[in-house]
């Protein structure tokens, strides 16, 4: 499966490659503000973009927009890779949004030029289209990485929700593209909003 | 990109969709033997996941067979889920390897039949490919899988390798098939074995 378009031997490949890889295990220790399901502690980044990965897998059939698996799969592995160098930024958080973008931007610059130049070029290319959020495929992986932390934060009764005073029409907003993928799963996001309110983990 | 075949409504499918990816949150909590890279606690199943698709989409190029990347990603995706129920095997441990496919092949049936029929048969096919191991698929996924403990072990000086006495020629043996998949990749590592034999991080 030789796809390379640079005159890099094999072997100088491998070793950028191998490197990269090495590298993106940093990802590890980035801790995010979400509790995972039995709410004993963070959950990091790795897990959780192995996380919205299998829910891509399994949800797949409720994009209302045609989809490429494949892309989608992809951009969801290395969506939040910036963050070994920009640290998590908490969704309702705007005081840590600060810089966000830029701060991301030049993770990328950095992280990206790890690989080979014509993959990282490729990977780049792929995170910048997941960033800007316009196509079927990245609307349909952000919604997932939208969805995902909402299960997390509505299974520990408000894990992050409580501790920030999150109001379920933070939720409502900050998620909305969820919408824009799929009808269905925002329908089932509505639900456990309405649920999560009666429940008092959401102001 | 609805691919169902089964009569399920929409909201019965996703509910049982959602349930299961709640349910595999547990994976989280499965400890592996191989210690992150910065050596500071072992590394756990989810996080192992998302490390190798994550390789398996940066090193697809040396696969030596044709593969379907979007099948390989998928298999590895889910290849330790049953790990939820049976736990994780070490490598180079025969004692805890008793029982294996029994404990492993039970686990399957349970968490695969959370899902929709339809779709619960599907991942359950793929994930027997992977462990026959005879596709170039599931045979590259199996490298990469084989692969990702080796680095992590090698840049650990030999984090699970030392304390469990682990000789080269366990580590030549239980790894061939990565020489199957990929003769560059396993160029790599006869390069590791042989550092790692200088330095004293493996007998």
């Amino acid at each position: 499966m030789q796809d390379s378009v640079d005159q890099m031997p094999d072997r100088d490949r491998l070793t950028k490659q191998i490197e990269f890889v090495i590298e993106m295990d940093r990802l590890k220790h980035v801790m995010r503000q979400s509790l995972v399901v039995d709410g004993t502690r963070r959950e990091n980044a790795a897990e959780h973009s192995w996380h919205v990965a299998l829910m891509a897998m399994i949800l797949a059939e409720h994009a209302m927009l045609k989809v490429d698996p494949l892309r989608v799969l992809k951009m969801l592995l290395i969506h939040d890779l910036v963050e070994i160098d920009a640290g998590d930024t908490f969704l309702y958080g705007s005081h840590t949004a600060a810089n966000k973008s830029e701060r991301e931007a030049r993770a990328a610059d950095r992280i990206f030029s790890l690989l080979p130049p014509d993959q990282g070029v490729g990977l780049r290319a792929l995170w910048d289209e997941f960033e800007e959020c316009k196509t079927p495929d990245s609307i349909f992986a952000r919604s997932v990485d939208r969805l995902q932390p909402i299960l997390l934060d509505y299974c520990t009764q408000g894990g992050c929700w409580r501790p920030n005073a999150v109001t379920a029409e933070q939720v409502r907003t900050k998620n909305s593209v969820i919408e824009q993928a799929s009808t269905v799963l925002w329908d089932h996001v509505q639900q456990l909003i309405d649920d999560a309110i009666r429940n008092g983990y959401l102001a």
